[in-house]
């Protein structure tokens, strides 16, 4: 397997483009609509936020992907569509205008939108947009794409790789945009993805939630999950492998590539947390099962304390140990160690419990770097899991104090 | 019931005092030893954090606490004896010493500690003001032990109440610290509070746990929960009433009471969240059971997004929508009313889910107030509930970015 550009258009026969038509700003840099669109028809599978409050898109996705398949994905940036007035009348309106623009299916159309909760989607501005953004399609339009569907984001998030399966060049990419309201279980997260195999509407199901379960939702940003998250996944099958029905080797190779993608994008995400200065990874191990290993790491990613602490710099490992301490799982406190590390070194600060005497000013080198790991061994067990978080800034404060403006 | 000056030396036979001793800094106008002591023996109760990373002075007082008598509380700031080398024979040490030189049981002695977890409590530091903090002792001395405790606190925190219950005339006060690591479960909080009732251990605990439940554990300011949590009471008996010893017209005034007080602390606490500049209430009524109200409101005042919202004086009521949602709570979204108050007016921003038109300005306005109510209504059932929190800002990622130093 290797990482190849070209990110939701690297699998063949996918075009992309974006469009600024002006959902909330005039700024005419800022592109608001994005779609994609396959050669052919998809097998697809979709994960959609845990939130009971699920803005109007995702329903209207949800029945359009009954059938397991798919060929569009369109979404705005800009309006969440979400607790908003015609809700659903709206998110069918957008499936409608671009179905028929591009003469296919309305049901094979997965819609999206982020932005602000409970205004009416300006609709007519949508639609006036779809003939030029169909007319904009290309092959290498991912980051047109990607680009539009960014809010607060700071980076566009593209990743895409290439593997063999069955002899066959099989590639799978995607792009993604986050970046407040993220956490475990998804936050307003919207990331699309595309490959180019063969694979039936069960399989790719399955290899998408076991996917998302070690990606998306082991990252947080500040624990709140929205309504508006979703990851798609559309296989076009050009790729010409023997489709794939069962679990085997080919299986597991697409499941390879696919958490991949979804892990580096997830990564994305963490480290372009509204505000963030630094990516922690915060790695659990030797623990008694995967389930504590995580729960404990998403405690320690998820402390609002310990992501100060980081951002001052601060070796403060108390506030890690206290976040494992409430996180519900029963642990021996008394047999934990703690460690920082970063390109810069490697400092040990907590052993067997208890604090121990160690180099704040190397540790403070090591914390200013932009990439972070916590280390944790609970040493009583072989499970082990890795949480990607970021820390809390004065930004994130500055951003989200004023959103709606 | 009446609310009086004196806090934690309101009641008869209560005495106080605070120091600086520089546990952590040399600043000599911040006291870091506080103590307390009954003229008798008292009945005793206490709760304790619920993280299972516990102080080593949590565990020495439910040690001395086994009896259900106490007459001594004995704290520190500055230094949390938590994941610290020698934590249980440093508390222990702590017991001793005030006990010795008060000529007092050591078993009688509530030991408590707040400040940076996992760094060796300077114990002969501490041992080296006992005698001084002993002298001190006085019947006004509530304000020296409640600025003693105080870490980022920036005020003070004392509530008294007198009653009457059974013919007497009782009095009950107490005094508390937050103001970081503080969540629903208790937060890095200490609170210490005295009464002259009579009554016994039994129905004691009860009344505090109660109380509890529904004052410091309906609080969040950032989701941590301490390792140092403690709340304590001390009843002597010289208000000279009959001894309370079962359900009845004296418990229900002397819960009353209790009530108050803890609640009144409690919202001071969440007022005084580090950095804070909002003290935001939640409301929830038309809940189908208590419980369901209670979570919903705790996921309301425990999102960062809102309270950065609140910040910015944002009426972002979708993300209160948002934050229900994700309680995990099942309820209906689209039967959900929500209005923000304050003492600048009232502005209604949703109706059975969806968003209404309303005046920016007004809004802004009444954001703008220190103390905010969110009022929000399920239309599902009679049950209700209230809880407190603060926005999160500037001073708080400032404040816990660089704590240690």
């Amino acid at each position: 397997m290797k990482y190849i550009e070209g990110g939701v258009c690297a699998a063949k026969g996918f075009k992309a483009s974006g469009l600024h038509v002006g959902v909330k700003t005039k700024n005419k840099d800022k592109k608001d609509l994005a779609l994609i669109v396959a050669d052919c028809e998809c097998t697809a599978a979709a994960v959609y936020t845990r939130n009971i409050v699920k803005a109007a898109p995702l329903n209207v996705t949800m029945d359009n992907l009954k059938d397991g398949k798919a060929r569009i994905v369109f979404a705005n940036s800009g309006n969440a569509n979400a607790c908003a007035p015609y809700g659903e009348e709206n998110a069918i309106r957008m499936c409608t205008a671009v179905a028929k623009e591009l003469d296919m299916n309305i049901n094979d159309v997965l819609v999206a939108s982020t932005g602000v909760i409970g205004q009416t989607l300006p609709i007519e501005v949508v639609e006036s947009g779809v003939a030029k953004l169909a007319l904009n399609l290309s092959y290498k339009g991912s980051k047109d794409a990607a680009s539009a569907i960014m809010t607060t984001d700071l980076t566009m998030k593209e990743v895409a790789v290439e593997f063999k399966a069955g002899g066959k060049t099989i590639r799978l990419g995607g792009i993604a945009k986050g970046s407040g309201m993220i956490h475990p279980n998804m936050g307003t997260m919207l990331a699309f993805l595309t490959s180019d195999c063969a694979i039936n509407t069960e399989m790719i199901q399955k290899a998408l939630i076991t996917a998302t379960n070690i990606s998306f939702n082991r990252i947080s940003v500040d624990g709140d999950t929205s309504t508006n998250d979703m990851l798609t996944l559309m296989a076009n099958g050009l790729a010409g492998n023997d489709e794939i029905t069962k679990a085997g080797a080919e299986f597991d190779e697409f499941s390879k590539a696919l958490n991949a993608v979804c892990i580096e994008l997830a990564k994305m995400i963490a480290a372009d947390g509204e505000g963030a200065t630094h990516l922690i990874t915060c790695k659990i191990n030797g623990a008694k099962n995967e389930e504590e290993a995580e729960t404990l790491s998403k405690s320690v990613i998820s402390s609002t304390l310990f992501k100060a602490a980081i951002f001052g710099t601060d070796a403060n490992w108390g506030r890690v140990l206290c976040a494992m301490g409430y996180s519900g799982i029963d642990f021996n406190p008394d047999t934990v160690n703690i460690a920082f590390e970063s390109n810069a070194g490697r400092v040990d600060v907590c052993k067997a419990g208890r604090g121990l005497p160690f180099d704040e000013e190397k540790a403070k080198k090591i914390l200013t770097e932009h990439d972070i790991t916590v280390d944790i061994s609970l040493n009583s067990g072989n499970a082990e899991c890795t949480c990607w978080g970021c820390d809390i800034t004065y930004d994130y404060i500055k951003i989200n104090g004023d959103y709606r403006s």
